[in-house]
């Protein structure tokens, strides 16, 4: 490698490839780190080395059954890749259809919850007539990016931050009940935050580790960061919007008023704004044009062959030599069993914990103990996009201390006649409180507090569909979730195969409730037991 | 209108059509006022009320010509709404197409500059291989989305904001010539500002007029905002990404450490952050799929009947009776004349100022006034979208202090094989110095500054195509620029008829540059003849 020519006349990926294949998954890092070309992002996506199709040798292949549980992203991620390396896979679904949480609620779409509230959606047809319940966005840097890539699943941005739409809180002082843009929200609050400390600098108020010069970068920044006069006073900025906007001939337009900054500080409105910064939150996100299922399907057009449906999971059992599921066929009520040498059991922990199963105590124990997350979506189909026509909000969240928590507008079909609004996207308290109702009540409910911050909600309204996780069967429950102290102390146990099987899923990685969180996962086991079987 | 069950029988359209019928403008917006659900954006688009179909008698219609300079988007939008009413409209176009500045260059795409410099473009073929010469973005709260809706203008997000993109400066301390990304400055810069300040309140350092909850409220605030430490340090957060990011299994990921305070004040990068928060620059922003010409070719649809094309002015005569327009065929050269009552003269100011014209002295003194804003743009085709592949970054613009100011990765075609990249867009004293070169000296340019930050643009460029507005004929400048002072002195005049002749255009706007400049602008003169011709 002591020439760059012949790497520059391959693609990046046949280089590292080559690279991988003489020096292995060490050497392609450091290659990379040669060229000095990728992101950390990069570096983590080629992390991943899928099992050379060459490993596997007739020995080998013989009898190298995986059997996977769930045909969730997780599971059908497993399969794809091992079955790529020649592996044998089987993928028991407990459901008759893929995908799992990555699930896309469009007109007749039927779910009975636990607890017997049935829903059959009655959503218009339409390519953007969709709820995405789980899942429904994906950071730019996320795995999941590199399979839409690679199986070409269109995609387009997900509007996550818009400051067109409104904060709206209740009993916060003077601004409670009042519906405000985002962009005058932060417009004031930067601006006031900018005011204070740029004056206490400038009358050096505070003792800071700083020379002359950078203070006066430091004040230049917060000047521009605040939009503040020339004397460090903010006066309001046409950043917060205007009252009359400014148009053509003499529309000059006119301001809006700041807001008074005990009023905007009281308002809470504030603390909003880093929802925004979170990393896996920042712009740009993305979405699969269509609804977020054109992920699992995508998978599915590949590894559907290897999944059997409404196959649900009764036993675990392994021993030394192999596993051996038994399951039920979810319709005839026949059970069957299926062996294998490997199992990969991507089912919910929730669920996973009332199986009987083949565990070791630790495992047992440590499956037993993880708690998870609670929450509700609602869609809502209006007759008219109101937002857009009359608000001119195109996608993006309108923020409460409501209940509700959340709106959604649709990051698609802009300019349509309807739209599904994703009405509330709750977590924790709010969805248990929410998601216990019945369904006409959760209606009510999500369409009476929108009604305080678009009271077109009524006249426009048509139809709802609404998901409580905690309540829907095969996955009781949101998402993983771990306190820091859990992750060390019950999370190595679970990310250590026990015996024959290894846990796998968005709950087995660091981005739980993430779709790549699944992939990530997968990708880790899938190199565990090839590793293995290479070893054998 | 005592009773409100008829209003929600109508649409918001027809009910605020029948209000004005009977009462006016005035009465519309009262109205509106009282419905109390439609936002000062919406006050602003509804505020031009299309000339009533119904308006022109025979008698009026008799004669009612009007001649319109230019077929840019002021030119067409005028002629829409008043065909629409019964005008009889002739658009003079001196160029073979409609549009104006709002070009899209693709392959083929030819344009001699002033001063001999000939391009063809070479992009390949493609729906997304092309470069918006011109505006490229639109605000969601702009006019220009009524027309987008109105004329079925397919549109998608354009890329504004992004975190993953990177901001670049030289000389300028410890951080010279590192590209970092946003967020790694963002949150470096909000970290350290927030500490500064949130100690500061904590310790009553500052004589603030804040109660104590109050207070407490803004530290609340300081601390999310900066992601501080209970102790209200600033540590570096998860909002700046990862040296490794967190994954599957054990991959807990490791964060980037913060730049110490004195680099991050020093860089430079702090003062990007407000481009982002200005009114018309925040998100959500959309442009046309396919390419920003969609806009002038769907108003085309609707008024290329009233089009003569390659029709350059050389005169603009009126007296009291009527205007007369001398022009050119610019392929044939034979010299014409076309009469009518009124005149709508988009010509930009740089232009029209060399025009023979019968205008006022005042309103030639204050045309020959204007500055006209240089700016320039290059597309570079790529024949790896390597900023999506390596980098991740999907859309949005790297900032830089180089004479190159930004690039911005093109926000369509996703998972393409190639990509149209914007290599710089520059104004000012940067576009004069670039635009001067010759275009193999601009593409080199472009490159060389653009390597600092991708250093695989030498290994995968393929094609170029640079515009320098100063030297586009029939332009001569990229938009209409005013000093406060010049708002108040020149701009009132222009503003103005001057006998029966309308200026018009983005330039007689209060958002210049933008697209809805020339259409807010096109409709108050729209609005203006009409209620001239309907008091004669």
């Amino acid at each position: 490698m002591d020439k760059k020519e012949p790497v520059m006349e391959m693609t990046r990926r046949q280089f590292l490839t080559k690279v991988g294949k003489i020096g292995g998954t060490a050497a392609v890092f450091s290659m990379m780190g040669t060229l000095g070309l990728l992101s950390p992002e990069t570096l983590k996506a080629a992390e991943f080395t899928p099992p050379n199709q060459g490993d596997l040798t007739s020995a080998h292949r013989k009898g190298k059954k995986v059997i996977i549980l769930g045909a969730g992203i997780a599971g059908m991620t497993a399969a794809y890749e091992l079955g790529l390396a020649g592996y044998d896979c089987t993928i028991l679904e407990a459901r008759p259809r893929s995908g799992g949480r990555i699930w896309t609620v469009r007109r007749g779409t039927a779910e009975t919850e636990i607890g017997g509230i049935k829903q059959v959606a009655r959503f218009d047809e339409g390519e953007t007539m969709y709820l995405n319940a789980g899942p429904m966005r994906i950071p730019q840097f996320h795995s999941t990016m590199e399979y839409c890539r690679k199986f070409g699943v269109a995609i387009e941005p997900f509007n996550n931050v818009n400051e067109h739409g409104y904060y709206y809180n209740e009993n916060v002082g003077a601004l409670s009940g009042q519906k405000v843009r985002k962009r005058a929200a932060k417009a004031d609050v930067r601006g006031y935050v900018a005011e204070m400390l740029a004056k206490a600098v400038n009358q050096n108020a505070l003792d800071l580790p700083l020379t002359p010069d950078e203070k006066l970068k430091l004040v230049d920044y917060l000047k521009r960061e605040g939009d503040l006069s020339a004397d460090l006073f903010y006066k309001g900025s046409e950043r917060g919007g205007y009252i009359e906007e400014p148009g053509g001939k003499l529309d000059a337009g006119v301001r809006r008023d700041p807001f008074d900054m005990k009023s905007i500080i009281t308002s809470g409105f504030g603390i909003f704004f880093a929802s925004e910064y979170s990393y896996d939150q920042q712009m740009m996100m993305f979405h699969p044009v269509g609804g977020i299922d054109a992920i699992p399907r995508a998978f599915e057009k590949r590894v559907g062959h290897m999944i059997e449906f409404n196959s649900e999971v009764k036993e675990i059992r392994q021993n030394d030599s192999g596993v051996r599921i038994v399951y039920t066929n979810a319709k005839t009520g026949a059970t069957q069993e299926l062996t294998g040498e490997y199992c990969i059991c991507t089912i919910p922990l929730s669920v996973l914990k009332s199986i009987p199963a083949d565990f070791s105590k630790e495992m047992a124990d440590a499956i037993g103990k993880v708690n998870y997350a609670s929450a509700g979506k609602i869609g809502l189909q209006f007759k008219r996009r109101f937002w857009e026509e009359d608000e001119q909000i195109y996608g993006g969240s309108s923020l409460t201390n409501m209940d509700i928590t959340q709106m959604y507008y649709p990051p698609t079909g802009y300019f349509g006649k309807k739209g599904v609004l994703l009405g509330y996207y709750v977590t924790g308290a709010n969805a248990d409180k929410i998601g216990s109702m019945p369904v006409a009540d959760r209606e009510n409910y999500a369409l009476s507090q929108a009604a305080k911050i678009h009271p077109q909600v009524y006249r426009e309204f048509e139809a709802s569909f609404s998901v409580h996780w905690k309540n829907i069967k095969y996955n009781v429950g949101a998402w993983g979730s771990y306190s820091a102290e859990e992750r060390k102390t019950i999370y190595p146990t679970l990310c250590k195969p026990d015996g024959r099987i290894y846990l796998c899923g968005e709950h087995i990685s660091y981005i739980p409730a993430w779709m790549a969180g699944g992939i990530d996962s997968a990708r880790k086991v899938v190199t565990e037991i090839h590793e293995r079987v290479m070893k054998e």
